[in-house]
């Protein structure tokens, strides 16, 4: 087999590999990232590349558009090059690997990171600190051993607990301490109850302190970099999962998760992921890997299972019994993430098998427990989670929404990132007024936001009729028929994007959304009427998620997602989940809360055995609703009938 | 480069290997153990081997007479194949890798083996225990995570602390506790204050439960197993430690471990070594080693430093400070020592530079801390040690005594297994009247006791003078000139032992002996000195050391191994670094007693500063002493002069 020269541009960057390897391994190989949700299966049409020299061999793809197949467009997954190419990968591709988020979402980041003023009872007491020692020289008078005279240093702190000094800490010691004159700082974490040290560092580091807070979602990672010192978030970073190629949702996952090799296979796959963040998360603050102490993760009790290698079969099976709820803190290298190399790594407790630390997060966060009135809280992931109660209850449920919130499975969907379209504004005859694009240049795709926001729009404007379909003497010219045969809206046509492709709506993608909202909508439901409470009794509705803090109020409702009552009552948390590791990693009498206030008092419902969500789950699959009783102040308004 | 066959008699094992390979080599490939103290450095002579048939490229050697080469002996480290060989392995060179304790020796370690008998103030409280979980099968009211119900289940036993179960023993659950039908037996051990969770295994197992008493000697190792239920000692090994090649004592030890990769080098040859006593254990018991749940090992401060891999160098500068007194209990596996995936590891403390794990456990076992009366223990290792004391003090210092007491050295010395002379007899004319062979069938050598007794019958009979010397007239024939040009008295002629060679004792033998002796007489001296007492003041004098436990007490006084007292006050104890770790293993507070009671109140006196030790040392090496005042018994006894 011959090998072949691969340039990839705008990046200029060349790499050889052998012939019949994919664009997408060269890529790799380069360096480069890729957008993909699929993991090279060639189903999510996100890794999009222009050949512009050479020919690579790549068979149709229904993700390809006539015009893209004349432009040289092709999946980088799905072409094997032949001989030397040069590839141009366009702005709507290089967002996928690991994409920073800007400014608007790290904002957001940057108000909440401080839990100590948000959530005034929690002190800055974090899990992970560094310690000055200035220890006397050893002498005739004084001669306890090397590991002594750091125990009694550590010992003189009364706010500590005993340390516990492991054999890779302590083999460093004798060189350091007499190197660094007997001055080193001592790097300190909490697995679980005991105090660990971490490792020591000649002269006095402790300046720098940095933890690494991991949201893992079914479809989406997100990773904040910590300056546990500061309380403040130096960078913010998201991926999806490559778990995706092997299932979309949890229960596929579990499925694939079968055999102990295929477990390793899902653990390596997240494990990547947590490590490309972290690197990219240190490569922006000019620091390497190993000066992260300290990861915390929050997710779903199946991604916190697939994350530490711990069996999830259970989950799926009656009567639907995790493993583990709260799994120990361990060395981050115990399971290949990396940091330090004694670094620690934990996870945030989970309730049940369908109700994890993320959701436990998010309660934090929304501050729900701690006030009498009832609230309810909204998770848009992959699996939508949803939590009502107040300082005396908590009542939990789980609803599978698939990945649409997060961009997932969208023909034009991508991350709440730089480029994507948060929200749109529709004039007469279906014409764009206007549009927020994160970032503020040229868009690239929508997000979770702009996806509610422009299905909300497109059904004000009278576009689309209250099945989704589209309405053509409405749309005009922007409606046409796609290359797959379903019909699609054009919001922008590619001159005016920042990529190489129309940014359009398909039917589909908002028969995707109508699905995701019907299933949100029905739990909220089946909840309140589980307590015997109606919407009008909620003082507050969280809406929580990574889609973008743009979410108009108006349009969910519009569109069904959420329940029609006084829009103050409702409130964007952002993501909750890294937010609440965050909030977790700064504090260790927040972590208690989260475990024994919110994780110890929440109660779960099944909803798959809950009569009233399988009965009624149809009627939610309009827009907003078959009754539109239940959406009042929206009863009044004309729509062109379906 | 060819390949050749060698074939191993008596065993009658063959295997192929390369052209250039050593005999050793060849043997190692072919399973077997020969002897050997330094490794394969041909410089401890102990790996005789005779070639049958076939020839090796083998170069004259000090240790080979002309009668050996006649017969066609060499040794294996020294000797390439070039050709197909056969090979017998004489039975003297059998016993050096993992020998058997035989029954006397076995018998005295059973005696001492159940602490709560002998030192009735420690109740059974094992640091390894089993416990069977008989578990409700979960249900829909009773869905606790599987973690949650094992931990339940573990928390009903209130005399245990709080369980740490880690992602290990986590992983295995839920498939062990289906298949088993929620009957599992959890393996528990302390890992210094927390109780961690071993493994569990289905059904109950609760009848085995095996843990491993190792001491760790400069020149010997000596394992136990121990069934820890049953408080009763399974088995007894003993073998050379392999790190002998790297140098005889500590202090070249310590020099050696100069760089990373030579410390690893270190730790690799002694793990190497307790590997193969475990095998040999486990396979005498009829198990696997991954029936072993905790070894516990004991050993001086820089053999404990060297099995952990820590940086041994500051103990040999001053002011003499370990790395650790104390090191951390640890999984096994952390320095490939082969039990249990996840059994723990862990050492007796040590005092100080030079006062190890292993002194601590002779003063348990001795009891001294437990009378007012004031006793002196002596341990007779390559480091001799000593501790001066009672219930309210205790004054310990070491001195560098070399590996004679346990036949290393010596041209004829070996361990104290079968075959080894403990004792011998002389008559008129240094005829030999009668001895005594461990197990009883002909001599292959002789032990530490053994070369303590002869030397003492030399001088008692006048064949050697007051400096050891030989004394040609009374030796008669037996006396002869050796091939290395030293003068040497033959004990046994080769005819008359189970070996191949005649069993002598040199000069030089002798010499080394003078010095041991010398230098743990001193050492005695110094202490009493220190403390202003005198050997009358001493109720007891306890002698540990492995070095088989028939030590005639009036010889190792007659040389000046030992004071002119009372012989009734003194005690063998035996190996007592292998019984404290076991009684350590079998009792919790027999644990605690040694860390905080004797560790903690032992005070170590440095004799290589110490005027006396120095000036006075020369006058020790005479049979007694220059000075026979301080052997009143013996002033009396006519002797030829020297």
């Amino acid at each position: 087999m011959g090998s072949c020269s691969i340039t990839f541009l705008p990046d200029n960057k060349t790499v050889v590999v052998e012939t019949g390897q994919t664009l997408m391994e060269a890529a790799s190989a380069a360096g480069l990232s890729i957008s993909s949700v699929c993991g090279g299966e060639g189903i999510c049409g996100k890794c999009r590349v222009r050949v512009q020299a050479g020919s690579v061999a790549s068979s149709p793809n229904l993700f390809l558009s006539a015009q893209d197949e004349e432009q040289g467009i092709v999946l980088a997954c799905q072409s094997q090059v032949q001989g030397d190419v040069t590839v141009e990968v366009p702005p709507e591709s290089r967002n996928g690997h690991v994409a920073k988020l800007v400014t608007e979402a790290v904002a957001h980041f940057e108000r909440a990171q401080k839990p100590e003023e948000k959530r005034s009872g929690f002190p800055h007491d974090p899990l992970v600190r560094k310690l000055l020692l200035e220890l006397p020289a050893p002498s005739g008078s004084d001669n306890i051993c090397d590991q002594d005279r750091v125990l009694r240093a550590l010992s003189r702190d009364r706010s500590l607990p005993s340390v516990h000094l492991g054999l890779n800490a302590l083999r460093e010691l004798p060189t350091l301490l007499r190197q660094s004159d007997w001055k080193v700082t001592a790097w300190l974490g909490y697995a679980d109850d005991r105090l660990e040290v971490i490792g020591f560092e000649p002269g006095d580091t402790t300046w720098s302190n940095l933890a690494v807070a991991v949201d893992i979602g079914t479809t989406t990672l997100a990773a904040h970099l910590i300056d546990v010192n500061a309380s403040e978030t130096l960078g913010a970073v998201t991926k999806y999962n490559s778990q995706a190629r092997y299932g979309a949702d949890v229960i596929s996952r579990i499925m694939y998760a079968g055999t102990k090799a295929r477990l390793r296979e899902l653990r390596a796959a997240v494990v990547g992921d947590i490590n490309e963040l972290i690197a990219a998360l240190a490569k922006g603050a000019g620091v390497r890997p190993q000066a992260v102490g300290y990861v915390l993760c929050a997710g779903n009790t199946t991604m916190t299972h697939l994350l530490l290698g711990l069996d999830p079969s259970q989950i799926r099976r009656d009567p639907y019994v995790p493993l583990a709820t709260h799994p120990p803190t361990i060395r981050a290298r115990e399971i290949g993430v990396r940091i330090h190399p004694c670094g620690l790594l934990s996870v945030l407790p989970s309730v049940s098998s369908y109700v994890g630390g993320d959701v436990v997060a998010d309660v934090l966060m929304a501050g729900m427990t701690e006030t009498e009135e009832v609230s309810l809280l909204i998770d848009l992931g992959t699996n939508g989670e949803l939590v009502l109660g107040n300082s005396e209850w908590l009542l939990c449920a789980s609803a599978s929404a698939g990945p649409a919130f997060e961009g997932g499975g969208i023909t034009c969907g991508m991350h709440a990132t730089e480029g994507a379209i948060e929200w749109i504004r529709l004039g007469a005859r279906a014409e764009l007024l206007d549009c927020g694009v994160i970032g503020g240049g040229r868009p690239l795709g929508l997000c979770g936001s702009g996806i509610i926001d422009a299905v909300g729009e497109l059904l004000r404007a009278g576009c689309i009729d209250r099945r989704g379909r589209f309405i053509a003497d409405a749309c005009g010219q922007r409606l046409r028929e796609g290359d797959s045969g379903d019909r699609e809206f054009v919001l922008f046509p590619a001159a005016d994007t920042a990529g190489t492709r129309d940014i359009v709506i398909t039917e589909a993608d908002i028969s995707n959304l109508i699905h995701s909202k019907g299933s949100i909508y029905m739990a909220s439901e089946c909840l309140l009427e589980y307590v015997g409470l109606g919407f009008e009794d909620l003082s507050r509705v969280y809406i929580a998620g990574g889609f973008g803090s743009h979410l108009k109020i108006d349009k969910a409702i519009e569109i069904g997602l959420l329940p029609d009552i006084d829009r103050q009552r409702f409130q964007y948390i952002g993501n909750g989940s890294v937010q609440g590791a965050t909030a977790a990693l700064l504090s260790r009498p927040a972590r208690r809360y989260l475990q024994e206030k919110i994780a110890g008092s929440m109660t779960y419902l099944e909803l798959s055995t809950y009569h009233k969500y399988m009965n009624e789950y149809s009627s939610c699959l309009f827009l907003p609703h078959t009754d539109i009783e239940k959406f009042p102040s929206l009863a009044g308004k004309e729509l062109k009938a379906s």
